[in-house]
């Protein structure tokens, strides 16, 4: 992390072309594009619209800011979910912390959506992009919000202004988590919560050289809540993440035992049961939960190898329903 | 399915690009190129050309009207067997029956071949797309014929009039079912004879969401009745697929019930040796047996979810020979 | 294999636009580009750029002439490596021996690497391109080379005097044994490697007429003969092919029974102790040894299909470390 900044690739410019895709293929992707009435551009892809898996997978890789490769495989943990998304990037840390993390908190009245996506990188309000010395100049600010109601305009005129652009070069997409886009872009980012609590964990990103991920695909709920509980489940219980780790080979490995789900007292029930007997409050959830339940890390050092965690299919079948 | 006519995707509009590249690329893939004396494109992919898996892949996508997404993977339920075709869509209603579907008879003397493609919808001749209130306008006819013979020329001219069309603007791909991209084609058709089911058991199409398929790649055989035995069974016993259902929960879960191949009384051997009990004659087959072995229906009304029927490698060891 | 040269893909021409999207991405994946004083493009994707999967992934395509398919899957038969990579190819002979074979010995003082890469065969000095009777006549040569130090300026220009080029048009993409995209594109070759160990056999090479690979990616190691000895335990033992030959059926099914790396005296220990075993000295191994781990012919004369060897997840445990 100590590339001057401008040695970062733009995840903003890299996804304007996923987003002129995407426009392109709305009808085929089930997708209903409006300009809002400050000219930004909305693109419902589960509100309105019906959207789908591949609008999901193509949202996921545009949150990603183009450096991401979201992918369906056949096969994983879950009975009732039989198959899985696989996700790696060409560049990790940006991809998944720079882009795809949902790390700026918007609000305006009741309206509230954590923001995810490169347009996070123009305003760079978030810690994160100070730490890494990183703030991109791309000339479209992209944002995928996991909501069901499109942002207010005045809040699009902040963003806008934080983004030091006109609204009309925004684009907010839209994935409700209970829609199908949502379970799909949601899922794709376990390797992106893997990043996460190795940075919660005060490991330096730096030495995250690359990572790979699969998480299986949730079947969607129309309750909000069962459908954020299984949304987090896939990762916490059926995520698997392998990290490539440079530095000291001890630090590395001792990394895989900390950072599986499993490492926090508040593992082993379904997200959603832990979140109400927590009275559906987030920041009494230990924040060390959100992560894979399976990982391995390999020491670039040493080339060794270690697995941590595992994967739990009773407790997805439990999450999943049936 | 409420949806006017013009606001579904023009499959073969989307598969015009598609059929390009697969010219463009005719050497590598493998793939014979020429015009019929009526001035139709014949693209050969198995008959005097070598065709092979990949050129199979880019058929059964283009097949899908542009709409589909077809990629193998490691692992299969079949020992002889060890990888899939794994398929989704953007638009699974139009990629697999508007397009991919082989539902148009074509004959002409003793010539005979089920029509898929995008180019049906042009012609629209069957009551499918009279139900779905859908024609399509595109430019191009883009055929797939399971056959090892080309169309007769009277037969193309007559195509190309249904279609409004000069013949010089249909393309017809030969896949042998005996041939490596017909394999291929085949069984990426695994979502498509799901939905077909859907249909056939007059339950409304317009719920079905979205869905995601995989089946193992069967070995081909130059014995048409075995070809065609390892590829349905490739799907009757060794397929998988998720369903996302619309609408009253209770029906969306009983439709898992009766999806799988399993739930027909014909289940139980090789397709071959069926199809010899049978006397050689389709329609003494239940039409209920043709569907994928296993399947997961996910209800969008309730999020719960059924899984139904189940692969098996025995029928798939006897099918696919060693 | 007795289609006049005229008929092949050109593996090099087809290669050069995969090679400009590498430049043109080679920021977000990590590579450093630079022009030796020769003129030649090098593309360093491990030795003081970091290079990763991606860049591994993307670099294995190019070598394949622009005919390969390579993906990351998850899963895979060890413990320490929980994702693959799949391979398969339009045109597979080409593919894997004509460009990704890594068969031209590259040697000038005291360094040395044996060339892979579409390049090889506009230069054409291996006995395979005569056997073939292949020659390459594209506008750019392009190599991958595993190798830690940039190939000498003497011999970029006698390999661009060899290929009848100007060194401005060469292209040297470095990948070391020891890096991710390394690891990549070497466990990428597991097709090649089943195709090679066919030819050494004396089958004609005109039979193999498709074929699909996958093996684990193995975890790098700084070691270079840890990680030699990894790359090819991934295929020598985690490896599995499915090849679907013509001709005799009884000449096909028979090479199922010498194809796996088992059906060698020297397996049964991890390469690396071999290695030392054999004082180091490639020529002292069993060439036969160098197969997939799993291997599923299928004789497209009969439709029938044998499988021989096996992966073998404890001699991966011991390669892989822990």
């Amino acid at each position: 992390m100590t590339a001057p900044a401008g040695h970062w690739p733009s995840v903003g410019a890299r996804a304007v072309p996923l987003l002129e895709r995407l426009v392109a293929d709305a009808e085929a992707l089930r997708l209903r594009l409006y300009r809002s009435p400050t000219g930004a551009l909305v693109v419902d892809a589960g509100i309105e619209a019906r959207g789908g898996l591949e609008a999901g997978r193509r949202i996921a890789e545009l949150c990603m800011g183009g450096l991401g490769v979201v992918r369906f495989a056949p096969g994983s943990p879950a009975t009732l979910s039989p198959f899985s998304v696989c996700v790696h990037a060409s560049e990790p840390v940006s991809a998944c912390l720079l882009a795809q993390y949902a790390g700026w908190s918007l609000s305006h009245g009741r309206w509230f959506a954590m923001a995810s996506g490169p347009g996070r990188a123009l305003a760079a309000r978030e810690p994160l992009f100070a730490e890494l010395g990183y703030r991109d100049h791309a000339t479209r600010g992209i944002f995928v919000l996991e909501t069901d109601r499109p942002p207010p305009d005045p809040l699009v005129a902040e963003v806008a202004a934080a983004c030091g652009l006109p609204p009309e070069a925004l684009a907010f997409v839209l994935t409700p988590t209970t829609s199908l886009a949502g379970s799909v872009q949601i899922v794709a980012r376990v390797l992106e919560v893997a990043l996460h609590k190795v940075h919660e964990l005060g490991f330096p990103l730096a030495r995250i050289v690359d990572g790979i991920g699969r998480a299986p695909l949730p079947p969607p709920s129309p309750d909000f809540l069962e459908a954020m509980g299984r949304t987090n489940d896939a990762i916490l219980f059926g995520g698997t993440v392998q990290l490539f780790v440079a530095g000291p080979e001890e630090e590395a490995l001792a990394l895989a035992d900390r950072l599986p789900s499993s490492a926090s007292p508040d593992y082993g029930r379904p997200f959603r049961e832990l979140f109400e007997a927590a009275g559906r409050d987030f920041y009494r959830i230990d924040r060390m939960l959100f992560s894979p339940a399976e990982v391995v890390v390999t020491s670039l050092e040493s080339g060794r190898s270690r697995r941590a965690g595992g994967v739990d299919p009773e407790l997805l079948a439990r999450s999943f329903g049936g």
